[in-house]
């Protein structure tokens, strides 16, 4: 029977079916059990992207779970290729990563890959992606990682550290074997094939279990690095996928930069914010006020809604009522894409704050904070 | 018509014809006429070598004249995937190119390939590689260069420098152009698919042009460079091509690491030296000395004297007697051999004090050098 939806790391098309995905990419359910397990290890409540099952898979969270109760410890690694701009669905990982770190204290590794946003794109200079490096820093510094135990390197920068470890992954990957994966083929250039490698160092960075917040999407990525980890001497990573924020314009895909209607951009200002939403936002409601109040609206495919639950409205008693009022009819789409836009409007503003603030910041994550320290004296093998 | 020889990057095979090769593989002979330059713009002797034709093709020699002769300059480039141990063959390129810095006074810069090395060979470690690169690197200073000219890097400790603008070339050069050049296919590594980007970096390191000595089977990898070079604002590589040293064993092929008989080891004590030279070196003479005395031997075929004309007799009149003593029978095959043996010893024992005298000099041609220090402090874009 022909999907209905395909996921690889460089596309996500139709409307995806996350638990058929748990069974097609062989990953874990994160189950009730498990966050029980999660919540009682922190001794605090979830984050809402956990409570509400925004990441929704796993592979060995549960080791991960266990060597932190066992004292072992373990580490964060997530990464961004550097755009243009960053949208409000770059955020989620960074995010969940901050909270996972606040909350387990511990060390925190963000590869900006300048190299393989400029061997990816035939328009794009090294000059291009190394000032959207700088940009794009700036924004994840902002969701607030602590400076002290965050590293974040650009790969053009950091590479000396990272190349005699990164010979010895790629001498463990044929080209047959990153080909699908990456969606390579033989025409692709000699920079981009040999670029896995230096996405699998950082999971090496510690002799500890390594996890990986990201989309369910790069799941396929990492799957290389579980293969040979353990014959270069260190562990298989761990991932906690999450699923798409789903584009304004509906359920289906996910946001794209090129289509600046399925995205709010971290740059947009207010009246933008209020623009898109209220002209693009798929809604869940019905054609005219009065069906509205007759048949209620369906939150389950409106986006507005969707952003609410999974992102914007982390109260859980006020986005049960929410969900109550939208279905019953009670809350008219213009209301609820009102309250999106003022949350959002809110968190942007706040957010463009510490970006400003993080100025002043980025020389201590990348160079002169504890841990940044500690790895420009390493050379990882 | 089937050939009888094959020269590739990783095989030499039969008695190369190499007036057929400078076709087949579109080079230019180095005329008297361009020797005859090249000896007006030192104003001295050519290096024996180029006198009697080991260097006997080139590519843009002529125009390195040019911009030597227009006070543009030019610089040198050569380099070296480090082995365990180094036979005299090595040797050529390197005593070259010090003579030509020494006459034309230009910077050498010499890549030692640690990652190649490590990534070509399933069985090798990277701490083997890097321990041979520190080995071959005595012997490659024992030649004699200039410490304030030269600069001697290993890939591994210098690609934070490199990366940017190997990056810059890997973009440019697809698996499939590769592939055939560097003899990969679908199963070869990606760190080894990656490489040529490496090797290409330093005929880049300066904006003149770049001259590179080396035996004719490597032209093949500058073919890529010369594709590339100028749409990225550099030169073509211009280069000079040696013969091969011909194995003890016969005029066929070329030395090998893996088979001692055809070579003479830089480490190869006096008596060593006398019992190959004795035993395997191939002779041109005749069955017994009456056969000798009357028909006389064949020096062209003989490979004491090959060896003795292409780099260890160098005075022209003491060549050309032991020649015509040789053919006219008046010289026996293992009196010539004894000339060699003497010579060899002679060339092994200075060369073993330089080594020895290297080991404070490493650190000179790494890091402490003029030009060293200057290169450290450059990242190539």
């Amino acid at each position: 029977m022909a999907q209905d939806f395909t996921v690889t790391p460089w596309e996500v098309k139709g409307k995806v079916d996350y638990d058929k995905l748990i069974v097609q990419f062989g990953t874990q359910k994160m189950t009730s059990e498990l966050k029980e397990r999660a919540k009682r290890a922190i001794n605090d409540e979830l984050h809402v992207m956990l409570r509400r099952d925004v990441f929704f898979s796993h592979r060995d969270f549960d080791l991960i779970l266990n060597d932190y109760e066992k004292g072992n410890g373990f580490f964060l690694y997530t990464g961004r290729a550097p755009s243009l701009g960053m949208h409000i669905g770059h955020l989620i990982p960074f995010i969940f990563t901050k909270w996972l770190q606040e909350k387990f204290k511990v060390n925190v590794y963000i590869e900006i890959t300048d190299d393989e946003k400029f061997l990816r794109n035939v328009d794009y200079t090294l000059d291009q992606t190394k000032e959207w490096s700088y940009e794009n820093i700036l924004d994840i510094i902002a969701v607030g990682f602590d400076p002290n135990k965050t590293f974040i390197f650009q790969d053009t920068e950091y590479i000396k550290n990272m190349y005699p470890l990164s010979v010895k992954i790629a001498k463990k990957l044929t080209f047959n074997e990153v080909r699908a994966t990456f969606g390579l083929d033989t025409s692709s250039n000699i920079g981009i094939i040999f670029y896995p490698a230096l996405q699998i160092v950082p999971t090496m960075f510690e002799k500890r279990r390594c996890l990986i917040p990201a989309g369910i999407d790069q799941d396929p990525y990492w799957r290389l690095q579980r293969d040979i980890a353990e014959s270069l001497g260190y562990f298989k990573a761990a991932q906690i996928h999450s699923k798409f924020l789903p584009p304004l314009t509906g359920p289906e895909g996910k946001m794209s930069s090129s289509q600046p209607e399925t995205a709010i951009y971290l740059t947009d200002d207010p009246k933008t914010v209020e623009r898109k939403i209220m002209k693009y936002a798929f809604s869940g409601g019905q054609a005219t006020v009065e069906l509205h109040r007759k048949y209620g609206g369906n939150p389950d495919i409106d986006v507005a809604f969707q952003w609410l639950y999974m992102f914007f409205e982390p109260d859980d008693q006020r986005i049960r009522k929410i969900e109550e009022d939208y279905r019953s009819g009670a809350m008219l789409t213009g209301e609820l894409k009102q309250i999106l836009v003022d949350k959002l409007n809110a968190f942007l503003e706040e957010h463009r704050e510490k970006r400003e603030k993080a100025k002043d910041l980025v020389n201590v994550f990348k160079f002169d904070g504890d841990l940044a320290r500690d790895m420009w004296k390493r050379i990882h093998v």
